[in-house]
């Protein structure tokens, strides 16, 4: 019953906003006119907007105020570098196939659709549920054996057979094998962040949850990477005290600081609390309603395969709770991987405060007995004593030459013992990864931010948009469309376009029905010309959310919108209220 | 000989830009640690930052100032796209293969170099050239068969077989499948434009030049949608006057205005013409040399097969002129394949200034006489007759009735003559599309901005970026790298930030040498916190391309800043010179 309720409340919240997402101009299924294709969606010119703004917001919290950078690197990556990261091997799901109507399912939702069970991602899991449950397919056709399918999107660059080609699953790739480039950008000191926005795929099995499982996205991802021993943040201390929900890996709920979060052990370190915090306010300042955000920490068995602890942003929507960021502590599992793959040295030297004196034996062959013994093997054996750094015992080494075991007795090397100076070490550093999807987190605002109130007795229906996050910001609306009300409004809105607001004109429709177009797409201000306006150089400003107005000079409309934009003060603070 | 002192000029600019570029962060090439792969170009942080601004200003001249708007669609199209679109059966190069070493070439670059020849780009043509020159593979052997390349990357979408996508080849096709959904948006009313930007992808056969042909690049590109008969634009005026260097089709070189151009039949028609004319400017604001800068039309033989008439804006860099910008008249070709291909009726209802009468022929069928003839074909006749809009001729008139054709002699019939208001008419509108080459663009700036001055007796490197374009545009100089100074510069380099400049503080290494490094890439202005800051709250400024400073107080900096960095004002004017 209860779940049957929550379909049926979906179902219209859903239709209710997809249809003015459609109509509106913020999203539409991509490739309509061609009948479509599941996983793709097309941001119009209000959904652009509004993701476009988004970043900009993004870039402020996790470029511009850390010490960090953004790079572009391209969405085709060549093979050895998923090779390395382990997606060729791992980035896979189950896919089952029926071998009747040859509808192709991804294993574990096929599952829990049809028995409610939370699957492993393995084809051994798959196939023993199949047989225990005999599973079908909706057709009634039995499936055949389940496969592992790898989500990367493969391409061929160049002619002929070509090269082997993915377009990228995560952007953080290019981060990583750029790293030495960037490493010395910041002149080999850490901590230092290196961000992408842009385009990532995933070749989903059967997507069918519209914005929510694209096979093209938008992510913003920030590797801040650390010294594996200081996973600190030098502003943690502002957010010691920050509130918030989280839900660790055992189902526990915690409504707790951060600083205690951090204590108990529920959050690994305060680098990871740091940017749970700081995503946060994000999401907040963006549009998310504080009820519908919590932190959830990945269970042991869900985790990615390279991460140390992971944290998902969580954002309640008409799906349920979904995951709309992921703060990875990924350690050193890339670079090292990458290291190991390119054998190119990816750690960086870390010098110590002070120098370090250290003991150091160094074992000094000699050649004049070794020649003689050891002939056409002497320069091997010698290069060998020269490396060793471990002990002498009953007055002999032991050497491994290829393959080969050599017993070596001390009258053939001498012993050196030294004092050296060591200034600092090799480290790989880890890193820690704040990865958003940017899809998810518009369609989330977009959610959170649709209402229905009455105004003049009617049903009103309304985006309630954080003003800085509007597609358009500010809509200037001549009273009556004809001159000199729209040569007046088309002066005013060039003024402020040029301003830098997101500004619209329009003049079709009595001023009523405007203001209820504009509520719809949540511009938060409308500026009227009326009759007024060309006796006393007065215009109105409307506000979106209380419908009240007031009347400013028009030399003061710049001043006081920009203040509105920038926060979220009542406009009757700003001029004469009118009407 | 004036090839060899060409190539050799080339080969040291290049090498000089190239390595400040890939040293300093601004573009490295990709995949580096695993070899690279030609075609594929990595934005450093001060490139993306380059970037990132040509698309600000980009958007300002084409979305902001122009009635348009921005979208974003995938980069991954299903095949029926591009089947319609004309890439799948024409998007191709011709390749040939060496039977020897496995080579493979682009067909008329490789005629070319070899050669001198510029090829067609037909399969004949190259067979004739191969066999007439007997043209060989750089290692002696032998071409195959040349063949067609397509120039899209494929891939499969979903699991088991796939359905076919593509990479676009351009942003623009993402428009016009789009187009009843924008044509709502604009309320049907023309002329308006659409734009995206973002990546494309076309895989060259074999790739050299660097950033110049890559396979994967960036593009912003306007369509603009207007009446065919109407290919004017409101602001043309302002231009009329406009003096631009244009290289026509017969290869005449002229330095004309635009009023002038499009009397002439240089340039088709106004529009044409006003984008030409705000490209032009756009380009100059960016940073190109207006001496290095040209508009080349295409000639006959090169215009793709949607074009009815294009101009390339050429910039001249080591490489020789290079395309930036195409401007093309695209005429209906694209809407009306979509519209044939999808079955959607992609026209929009143009309504006439006034409602025209015009005198209808209506055909009515006599059905009492025409079942008895016609009998099971009388319901198709009598549609057939309703249909009809031809004329009667010898007291007849011929339908065809699925490939047969019936002689339906007048008495089965009357004509009913009257008189019908037609409000306005169907039509699929025009496109007129500025297609820019970010990259290029990027590129061209850099080369454009580079430069070498004698400062105190000493060669320095400057890069002389339009300060609106730096991606850093100021850097915060503590004189010396201990406190007070770097505190007080980490203080004013937050201010800076948060006013929305892009903003380095640095404090490694002498004075001398923090100056030319920002010098070196383009940063226009150091602030610099000395031990005077401390005594009467200033700081200097220091303009990169004449080196002089002023002193200005702490509480002015950021509005001088703000001043200087969107003019191109006189640093002396806003305060006190030091030293």
């Amino acid at each position: 019953m209860r779940v049957k309720n929550l379909i049926i409340e979906r179902g219209n919240i859903m239709t209710d906003i997809t249809e003015m997402l459609v109509r509106r101009g913020y999203l539409w299924q991509s490739f309509e006119i061609y009948g479509g294709m599941a996983g793709f969606v097309d941001y119009g010119p209000l959904g652009n907007g509004l993701r476009r703004n988004l970043e900009k917001l993004w870039r402020e919290f996790f470029v511009i105020s850390e010490r960090a950078v953004e790079i572009d690197t391209p969405t085709i990556g060549i093979e050895e570098i998923f090779i390395a990261s382990g997606h060729v091997s791992s980035f896979t799901d189950v896919a089952i196939e029926c071998e009747k109507c040859g509808k192709i399912f991804r294993a574990d939702h096929y599952i829990k659709e049809k028995l409610g069970i939370e699957t492993e991602e393995t084809i051994e899991f798959v196939n023993e549920v199949l047989s225990a449950y005999d599973l079908r397919c909706e057709c009634g056709g039995k499936f055949k054996e389940p496969e592992n399918f790898n989500l990367m999107f493969s391409t061929k660059i160049g002619p002929g057979k070509g090269k082997n080609g993915y377009l990228r699953p995560e952007t953080a790739q290019g981060i990583f094998i750029d790293f030495k480039r960037l490493a010395d950008y910041f002149r080999e000191k850490l901590p230092f962040g290196v961000c992408q926005i842009g385009r990532a795929y995933r070749n989903e099995i059967s997507p069918r949850q519209g914005v929510i499982r694209l096979r093209e996205f938008n992510q913003a991802e920030l590797e801040y990477f650390v010294h594996p021993g200081e996973k600190r943040h030098p502003e943690f201390e502002k957010y010691r005290d920050f509130t918030i929900t989280l839900v660790d890996k055992m189902d526990g709920e915690h409504n707790i600081t951060l600083g205690e979060a951090v204590e108990k052990g529920i959050i690994a370190h305060e680098l990871l609390a740091y940017f749970i915090a700081r995503t946060a306010e994000f999401l907040l300042k963006a549009g998310l309603k504080k009820d519908k955000l919590r932190f959830r920490q990945h269970k042991d068995d869900e985790r990615a395969h390279y991460a140390v602890d992971c944290w998902d942003a969580e954002a309640y929507t008409s799906y349920g709770w979904i995951e709309v960021v992921g703060i990875a502590d990924r350690g050193d599992y890339d670079l090292t991987r990458h290291n190991q793959y390119s054998k190119e040295d990816l750690s960086i030297f870390i010098p110590y405060e002070e120098p370090v004196k250290v003991k150091a034996k160094k074992f000094i062959p000699k050649m004049n007995l070794i020649g003689p013994k050891f002939r056409e093997k002497s320069k091997a054996i010698a290069e060998a004593i020269e490396a060793y750094n471990g002990e002498v015992s009953d007055g002999k080494i032991i050497l491994e030459i290829e393959g080969e075991k050599y017993e070596i007795e001390d009258t053939f090397f001498e012993i050196e013992e030294k004092e050296e100076v060591v200034y600092g070490e090799r480290v790989i550093p880890h890193v820690i990864e704040p990865s958003f999807g940017l899809d998810r987190i518009t369609y989330s605002i977009l959610e959170h931010s649709f209402d229905t109130d009455i105004v003049d007795g009617e049903e009103r229906r309304v985006l309630r948009l954080k003003r800085w996050m509007s597609p358009v910001q500010v809509a200037v609306l001549p009273l009556l469309s004809r001159d000199p009300f729209v040569s007046k409004a088309d002066e005013i809105t060039l003024k402020l376009k040029k301003a830098g607001f997101f500004t619209e004109k329009d003049d079709s429709g009595s001023i009523g029905r405007r203001y209820r177009r504009y509520d719809e797409i949540g511009t938060p201000f409308c500026v009227t010309i009326d009759h007024q306006t060309f006796e006393d150089s007065t215009v109105t400003i409307r506000d979106r959310d209380s419908t009240r107005q007031i009347r400013v000079k028009e030399g003061e409309l710049e001043r006081v919108l920009r203040e509105l934009l920038e926060s979220e003060r009542d406009l009757m603070e700003f001029g004469v209220p009118f009407k």
